[in-house]
C-alpha cells in the first residue's frame, strides 16, 4: 500500500491523532486532536516527516505522489473554508509552520499570510474593510517569503520599512513626542509605496519577480520549511540538545483566520479557571475588531467575557463548550487562544496553562473532587516551585516594570527564595543591635562565617559579595527559610566607610534596599512586599502526599525555635542538628568556646567545656522536646576551631584582654589554627580524635538532656552523629567511647532509653569503605554538601568563579545540575549506591538518611527514594518540598511493601 | 602419645629445629638450630608454648607429667656441663628468659644467675678467682628474683644499692672527679654488705627467706617467666601489635658462661664481612677477661680478631669455622656474640648483622658471585634506605653525641633524605643574590609557593615552619633530591627582623645552620657532611634490577637539566613535565605570566600568551632532546593563578608599577583571586576551560618544540596531559581543542610524529566515571597525591596537624602510614582498582601510570605492580628506589608475559 504523505483535518474531524507525533510532529498532532475532540479549529493539512525523511533521503526530492496528494489537499481545504488561493475578491490565505516531533522554538521557519498576491491583496482588504491590515499582511508575506524561501538576507527588506519609519519619526502624525514610532504607525499611503520597493528588492536578489501564482508560493514555502531543518542553526540546536531519532519537521499548512473583519470578529485569550485564585471560573478577555498584535500594542482596553456573553451569547455560548470539552479532554486548567472572525470562533491554540502557586494547589485539589483526576494525579502535578511560592513573600507584583527597572542596583546568586526589605547594616553585630531597636534590617557582608549567625538570625535578609548557593551564608539562611542573595560579585563593600557600591551608586550604612532570593536581584529602598498565605488545598494535598510517600522526612535544624516550626511544616524528626551554631548564641558561650580554643592545655580546655555543658544540655533539652520521641540525630563539633575565633587584630586584642592572656599568645594561636584548604583541615571527627574531651562533653550534656526529658515523661530518641569519618577504627575510637559516656550517664541517672551512634558518609574514603564502617555504625546519614566537593574536587565557596561555565549548556554542558543544588547522581551517586550495597551488606538492616542541601531538591528526592534510603532531612521550609517530592517518588518508583520487620531495637542498641 | 614439654639442645645436637617457631619460640628455635649446626651453643632445653597454654587454660596448672620431664632435662644438663645447680664449689648458673614466636621485646621477664645461693656463690668466687663478680652475680639474681618472681617492687631493691653508691659518691676511691659512679666502682666489700640487706628486704616484703634451693630457684623463675605472658603491658603490646594466635610464651633454661674467668676467657662480637665496606674480610674485637657489661662500661679497649688469632690460635680458628658456618648457613652477613669461657668458644647468639648502605650492595653482589645467593636474594634483600643512603650526603657519623645535642636547634619533619649545611637567608630572592655571590645558603620560609622556586632552586637546603611532606616545599626539593625539612613548627620566623627563633634561641639572617633531611633535625652551626660515593656493586644490581622488572620506571621532571640528571639516573620517560614552573624561571617570564593573570580581557591574555610561547618552547626541545624519543608526559597548567601573583602590598604596588596599571586595580583583580580551598578552587584543565587560550599556547609550545626536534632528527614522543578532569566532556571539550591545535601544527610545520592525549585520574569523581573517559583518553596518570587529599578529605598542607595522630600506633593506628607518603591501598587504592578495571573495560590497551609522589615509594610500586600499571613516575632521586622496588614486586607478584602485541600505534593517533 502507497504512504499516506499528507493528513488533512477540519470540519470536525481529522485524519491524524494526538498520539501521532513521530509523523506529524507535536503541532501538527495537536490540531488534528483538537479538531477531533470538536474544537473549531482552522482547517488545514499536515505533510508527514516522512516526506521530509525522503527528501534528504533521496538527494532532496520528494516521493512520488507526493505533489498529487498535495494538490488533493489543497483543493479539500479550499472547497471546506469556500475561499480559493489567489482569489481576487475573497482570498483564502494559509500559513506555513514547521513542527517536528520535538519543540524547537525559534529553530525553524514560519510562512504567514501566503496566498496573497497584487490582485487577492485587494479582495482582502475589500472583505476585511481594511485596507491598511491587507496591505500590512502583503508587506509581511513578501519579506517572510523573500527571506526564508528565497533565502534573501532579511536586513535588505528591513531597511525598507525602517526608511519610512524613520521619516516619520521626523513626521510624528499622530504620535506622542516621548514615543517610539511603531509598525502601526505606518499608514495605508505608506504601506502602498512600501510593497513596490519590497518586490525591487525581492527581484534584485533573487533575478526573478515576487512568485503572484499561489501554488508558485506554497511550494517554495514547504522547500522552506523542509529545508530549515537541516539549517546550521537546527542542527546545532538537535545536537546540543541531544535531540536525535527524529525522522524531519512536518509541514502545516493552515487556513489563517482574521479577528479585525468587523464589529463580530476579535480576538482574545481565556483560561478555564482563575490562574490567580485557581477558582473554577471562565477566565479571559478579548478585543473586538482587533488581531494579536493590536493586543500587543497595548493601544485599545480589551474586554471581560462577561461582555462577550453580551455582545455575541451564541459565540461566548461555544467557547464556554470548548472551555469544558478541554478541561474534560486534557484534565488540566487550559490556556486558550481564540479569533473570532465574522462570527465564526476559532481555536487557534490551547494549552496546559500557567498559574499561581495558590491557584495550582486549589485547581489540583478541585479536579480531584471533581472526578477529573486522581489524587495521584494531583500530586504529579504540583512543583516544589508551586510550595516556595506559597511560603515567602514577594516584591508585589503589581509594581511597575521600570520601576523595578530602575531601582535595581546588583545581581547575584539567588540563595534562598523570598523578597526582603530593610535598611542596610555591614556587621552581625549592629544586626543585632538595630534589630534590638525595632529596625529591620538586611546585613550586608563580603561573606559570613559562624560567628555572624546571631546577626544573621537578626537580619530580615542577607546579602553576600561571594560564596555559592551552598556558602556559609546561603545554608545557614536556608536554614531559617531566610531571603538571601549570595555571590553578588559587582558589590563593593567598604566596612570601614560603611557604604557597599556599584559603579558610581553608593549605599549607605542605614540606607534601604530590597532583596529578592528567588532572582538574585538587589534593589535600592524599600519596595513593596506581598506576604505569603497558605490555601486550604496545600493542607489536603500534603495529606495526601504523607499517606502515600515511602521517605521519612526530616529536618536540619539547631534551636529548639527552628525544631519546633519543622514539626508544623511537617518534619518527622531531625536529620541534622548542627552543635556548633549553639556555641555563638551568646556572648557568655562565645567566650568559653574561645577560650578552649586558645587554650594550649587539656585543663584549660575541660574547664572550658563544663561551662558550655549546661548551655548545650539546655538547648538539646528544647530540641528533644519540641522533638518529642521522633529521632533526633545530633552532629558532633565539625567546622575547623579558627572558625570561631576572631581574625582582626582589633578582635583579637579584645579577646586577649577578657581571656586575660597577652594579646601575642592569642594572635598566635590563632595564626597557627590558619589552615590552607580548611574544608580538607583538622575538622570534624578529627577534632575528637586530638581532643576527645570534647566528645566527652558533647555526649554528656546529649545524654543528660535526654535523661533529663525521660524523667518529664518526655519520650527521646537521640542519634549521635560523628562527622568526617574516613575510617572503621577512627569511628570505632570514638563511637566507643561514645557509648562509654552515654552509658556512664544513664547509670548516674538512672534512665534507660534507646539511642544510636552513627556516622556521616561525606568523605570518598568512608563511602568506599562503607562495609567496614557498618560493623560499628548504627546508621549512616549522607553528607552529600562535603561529599560532592570531595567527590568533585570543588569547593563550594570558590567554585563560583567557573562552575557556571560547566554547567552552562550552550558553553559547555559539562555538569547537567549546579552538583550543589542537586546532587551529581552520574558521579556522587554512583559512590552512595557503592556505599549503601557494602552498608547494607554488612548490616541489612542499617538506618540510611541524607542531611545534605541535596534532601530537599526533588530530584535527589526521588534519587534518595529509589536507593532505600529510609529519610532525607532538609531545612524546615523545604520539608514540604521533600515531602511531596517523596510522594512523586513513590507514584513513579512504587516500592512493594515488606511484611513489616519486627523492630530490632533492643538487640541495636546493646550493640557496642 | 603423651606431649613432649620439653626439648633439650646441647653436646651439638637439638630435640627442636629452626622452623619449630610456634612451639619453642623465636628464641628457643634459633638456639636449637645454631646447635643443630655444629655451633658450640650453651646447652640447656626450652620449655614449649603448649605448656604456658596449658598453664592458662586449665586454671594455672601444669600440665600432668611437665615436672618429671623438667627434673630428666636439668640431668641432663647438668650431666653435659659437668656442673650441678648449686654446686658450692663449682656450681651451675642458668638463665630463664622467656620467647614467644614472635618478638615482643621489653614485654617480658629474664632471670640471670639463677643457681646461686650463699654456698654456690663461694664457689663461683673460687673458680673465676672473682669474688666481686661472684657478689655481684649474687646481687643481680636477688634482685631479679625478688622483683620478678615474687612480685617486690623493684625500687626497693634499687634504694639498698643507690644508697651505696650515694655514699661513694661522697668518698670517691680511685674515681675522677667529674664522673658518676657506676655500678662498677662499688667493691667487693660494699657488696658483701649488701646482699643481707637485699636478703632482709626480700624476707620483709615475700615473709619468706630468699631460697636457697636451686630447685625452687627454678620452679619460681618459670612460673615467672609464664606469668608475664598476661601481665598488663604484655597483653596491651599484644593489642597493639596485633599479635594473635599464639599459644603463649616458651620458657629458655640455658646453661650461663663468663667470660671473665681468667686470662683465657673473654668476651666479644664479630661481623662475618665488613659491615662498613662489605668487603668480606673477618670483622669484630673482643675484651678479655672480661664480661659484656664490661664492654658496655667503655673501661678497657678491645683487642681485634688478628691479636686473638695470636693469643688463642685455636679458639680463633674455631671461631672462623663458625663464621663460614653461619654464612653457608642463613646466607647472609652474620653479627655473632660470643663468650669464651677458660677457654672454650661459646656463641651466644647470631643473628643478620647491621651494614651500611655501600656495605649492603656489595656484600648482596658478592654474594652472588660466591654463588651463596641468586641474583632474585640479592635483589629481595635491598631496602630503599640503602639506595638513598649511597645518594645523599649525610651528617659526619664521627660527630660525637654530646655535640650533635649541644646543637640541635628544632626537629621538623623529614622530608627529602641527605643534610645540608649553609648561612640562612628568609626569601626566595636573597637565596638567589646570595648564591650568585657564592654562597652556600639554606632557605628558611613560613611555607613556599610557586614564586620561590627559583630562590629553593639555589639553595643547599629548604627549611619550612609549616606543611607536610607533600607541601610544595617537599615535593619541590624532592624533584631535585634537595636536602629538606618541613612542618617545623617550633620555630618562630620573623620576616621583617630577619630571625628565626625556638624558645630563647635566635638565629639571624647570615648565621650558618645544618639541617638534616633524613631526620628532620635543625642544627646550630655549620656541622661536617660526609660526600655520597656509588660504589660499582650499585651498578651490578641496578642491571639485574632493569632485567627483572616489568613496571617501566618514568620520573617527574621540569627543566632539561634535571630531565638529563634524571636519564643518568635510569628514567625510561618523563611521567609528569609541570608546565607552571617554567613560568618563574626568569624575571621576564614571571612578568608576562603575571600580566597574562592580572589582564581581566581576552585579548591581553592572549597577548601575554604569545610572550610565554617561546620560553615554553624552548624549554620543551631542551626536555625532549634530553628523552631522544622516551615518551614525555607534558601536564598542562595546573595550579590556581593566585599561587603566580604577589601577596603583599609593596610587591603589588611593584608589580602594577611594571604593568602600567594602577595598583588598586592589580590589587582588586589579586582580591579576587582569593579562594576558600583552593585546592579544590579554580585550577588544573578548570583554568582551561575558562581560558581555552591558555591551553593553545600551551599545546602550540610543545608541538612546535617536538616538530622542530623531529626536524633534528631528534626522535620525540609527547604525551599531552590534562589535569583535574571530572567528567569526559570536559576532557572532550579539551581533547579535541588540543588535538585541532596539535594537528594544526604539524601540518604548518610540514611533520608528523606520534602524540597522545590523556588525562590524570586525580578527583574521585574522575575514577568513578574513567569507563566514560577512557572513550577520550590515550592515557591515565594517576595523580595520587591529589586523589589521595580528595578522597580522605585532607589538605596535606593542613594534615600535620592531626594526621600524626592517626598514624601513631600507640595513640590510635587509625591508618598504617602516612598516606602522602604511601599509597592508603585500602581506601585510595580501592578507587585505583576501580577505575583500572574500568578504564580497561574500555580500552583494553589504555595505558596506565602514576605520577603522585608514590611512584617512588617501594610499597606503592608494588601495588602498582600488582595492579597492572604500565609505568610509575618520580622524581629522579627516587628513580632507582623505584627500579629497585619494581624488580622485587616482579620477584614477589611474578607475572605471566603475554605474548607481546603488536603496537598499535598508529590506531592509537589516529583517534580523535
Amino acid at each position: 500500500m502507497a504512504r499516506k504523505f499528507v493528513y488533512f483535518f477540519g470540519g470536525g474531524k481529522a485524519e491524524g491523532k494526538g498520539d501521532m507525533k513521530e509523523l506529524l510532529g507535536g503541532k501538527g498532532a495537536g490540531l488534528a486532536e483538537m479538531t477531533n475532540i470538536g474544537l473549531p479549529v482552522p482547517a488545514g493539512f499536515t505533510i508527514t516527516t516522512e516526506v521530509c525523511d525522503h527528501y534528504y533521503k533521496i538527494s532532496k526530492k520528494y516521493p512520488q505522489g507526493f505533489e498529487a496528494e498535495l494538490k488533493k489537499n489543497l483543493s479539500k481545504l479550499e472547497k471546506l473554508v469556500g475561499k480559493k488561493l489567489g482569489d481576487p475578491n475573497d482570498p483564502l490565505l494559509v500559513s506555513v509552520r514547521s513542527g517536528a516531533a520535538r519543540s524547537m522554538p525559534g529553530m525553524m521557519e514560519t510562512i504567514l499570510n501566503l496566498g496573497l498576491n497584487d490582485q487577492s491583496v485587494e479582495g482582502l482588504s475589500k472583505k476585511t474593510s481594511n485596507r491598511r491590515f491587507a496591505l500590512d499582511a502583503y508587506r509581511r508575506f513578501i519579506t517572510m517569503y523573500g527571506s526564508t524561501a528565497m533565502g534573501v538576507p532579511r536586513h535588505k527588506f528591513d531597511v525598507e520599512f525602517d526608511d519610512i519609519k524613520e521619516r516619520l519619526t521626523r513626521v510624528r502624525l499622530n504620535v506622542p513626542r516621548n514615543r517610539p514610532i511603531l509598525d502601526t504607525d505606518v499608514n495605508e499611503t505608506e504601506l502602498e509605496n512600501l510593497i513596490p520597493r519590497l518586490k525591487a528588492v525581492y527581484k534584485e536578489n533573487t533575478k526573478k519577480d515576487f512568485p503572484q501564482k499561489p501554488e508558485e508560493q506554497l511550494t517554495g514555502a514547504i522547500d522552506a520549511v523542509i529545508g530549515s531543518w537541516m539549517a546550521e542553526k537546527a542542527v546545532t540546536y538537535r545536537r546540543v540538545e541531544k535531540i536525535t531519532g527524529l525522522l524531519g519537521t512536518a509541514v502545516n499548512v493552515v487556513q489563517m483566520v482574521f479577528g479585525n473583519m468587523g464589529d463580530n470578529s476579535g480576538t482574545g485569550v481565556c483560561f478555564t479557571r482563575d490562574p490567580n485564585t485557581g477558582e473554577n471560573i471562565f477566565y479571559g478577555d478579548l478585543l473586538m475588531n482587533a488581531q494579536g498584535e493590536d493586543v500587543v500594542a497595548g493601544i485599545r482596553t480589551p474586554i471581560h467575557l462577561n461582555d462577550l456573553e453580551r455582545i455575541m451569547p451564541k459565540v461566548y455560548k461555544q467557547l464556554t463548550q470548548v472551555r469544558t470539552r478541554l478541561e474534560k479532554h486534557y484534565k488540566e486548567m487550559q490556556d486558550i487562544e481564540f479569533t473570532i472572525e465574522d462570527g465564526k470562533l476559532y481555536i487557534l491554540q490551547c494549552r496546559t496553562g500557567k498559574r499561581s502557586p495558590m491557584a495550582a494547589f486549589k485547581i489540583a485539589v478541585d479536579m480531584v473532587k471533581e472526578r477529573l483526576i486522581t489524587k495521584q494525579d494531583a500530586l504529579l502535578r504540583l512543583t516544589d516551585k508551586d510550595i516556595e511560592g506559597l511560603f515567602y513573600p514577594v516584591i508585589d507584583p503589581t509594581i511597575p516594570m521600570e520601576e523595578l527597572k530602575h531601582n535595581l542596583f546588583a545581581t547575584g546568586i539567588a540563595a534562598v527564595p523570598g523578597a526582603a526589605a530593610g535598611k542596610v547594616v555591614f556587621t552581625a553585630k549592629e544586626a543585632e543591635d538595630w534589630t534590638a531597636h525595632g529596625k529591620i534590617v538586611i546585613l550586608v557582608r563580603k561573606e559570613t562565617s559562624p560567628e555572624d549567625v546571631g546577626g544573621m538570625h537578626a537580619a530580615k535578609g542577607i546579602l553576600t559579595a561571594t560564596g555559592g548557593k551552598t556558602s556559609h551564608a546561603a545554608v545557614v539562611a536556608r536554614g531559617w527559610g531566610k531571603c538571601c542573595v549570595v555571590g553578588c560579585e559587582d558589590l563593593v563593600i567598604d566596612y570601614e566607610a560603611k557604604t557597599v557600591s556599584v559603579g558610581n551608586t553608593v549605599i549607605k550604612q542605614g540606607d534601604e534596599v530590597t532583596i529578592n532570593g528567588s532572582t538574585g536581584e538587589v534593589f535600592k529602598n524599600a519596595l513593596k512586599l506581598r506576604k505569603p498565605e497558605l490555601p486550604d488545598a496545600y493542607n489536603t494535598l500534603m495529606q495526601w502526599a504523607d499517606q502515600i510517600r515511602n521517605l521519612k522526612v526530616r529536618t536540619n535544624v539547631d534551636t529548639p525555635y527552628d525544631a519546633e516550626n519543622a514539626i508544623r511544616l511537617g518534619a518527622e524528626g531531625i536529620g541534622l542538628c548542627r552543635t556548633e551554631h549553639m556555641f555563638f548564641d551568646t556572648d557568655e558561650r562565645r567566650m568559653a568556646i574561645q577560650r578552649m580554643i586558645i587554650s594550649e592545655d587539656e585543663e584549660t580546655r575541660r574547664k572550658s567545656l563544663d561551662e558550655l555543658l549546661p548551655f548545650q544540655r539546655k538547648d538539646f533539652i528544647g530540641i528533644l522536646r519540641a522533638m518529642d520521641g521522633k529521632p533526633v540525630t545530633i552532629r558532633l563539633i565539625d567546622p575547623p576551631l579558627h572558625e570561631f575565633v576572631p581574625h582582626t587584630e582589633n578582635e583579637q586584642k579584645h579577646l586577649a584582654q577578657r581571656l586575660g592572656l597577652p594579646f601575642h599568645q592569642v594572635k598566635r594561636r590563632i595564626e597557627r589554627l590558619h589552615e590552607a584548604n580548611p574544608m580538607l583541615g583538622h575538622r570534624g571527627s578529627r577534632l575528637c580524635i586530638t581532643y576527645p574531651e570534647i566528645l566527652d562533653m558533647q555526649v554528656r550534656a546529649i545524654m543528660e538532656a535526654a535523661c533529663e526529658c525521660q524523667k518529664k515523661n518526655i519520650k527521646v530518641f537521640p542519634e549521635i552523629m560523628l562527622p568526617l569519618i574516613i575510617d572503621v577504627k577512627e569511628l570505632s575510637i570514638l563511637a566507643d567511647r561514645a557509648r562509654k559516656v552515654a552509658e556512664k550517664v544513664m547509670k548516674e541517672e538512672n534512665v534507660k532509653f534507646k539511642y544510636l551512634v552513627g556516622t556521616m558518609i561525606e568523605v570518598p574514603r568512608a563511602a568506599l569503605l562503607a562495609d567496614q564502617i557498618a560493623t560499628v555504625a548504627e546508621f549512616f546519614s549522607f553528607g552529600t554538601n562535603d561529599l560532592t566537593q570531595m567527590t568533585l574536587g570543588m569547593s563550594r565557596d570558590d567554585a563560583g568563579r567557573f562552575l557556571p561555565d560547566y554547567v552552562d549548556e550552550k558553553k559547555t554542558g559539562i555538569l547537567k545540575n549546579d552538583p550543589f543544588q542537586s546532587l551529581d547522581q552520574d558521579g556522587v551517586g554512583l559512590l552512595i549506591k557503592m556505599a549503601i550495597e557494602k552498608g547494607r551488606k554488612t548490616k541489612s538492616d542499617l538506618k540510611i538518611g541524607i542531611c545534605g542541601e541535596h534532601g530537599g531538591d526533588p530530584s535527589s528526592v526521588e534519587f534518595c527514594h529509589r536507593n532505600n534510603f529510609d529519610y532525607v532531612s532538609c531545612s524546615p521550609f523545604r520539608v514540604p518540598i521533600a515531602r511531596l517530592a517523596a510522594a512523586q517518588a513513590s507514584l513513579k518508583y512504587p516500592v512493594k511493601k515488606a511484611a513489616k520487620k519486627p523492630v530490632k531495637a533492643k538487640a541495636k542498641a546493646k550493640k557496642k
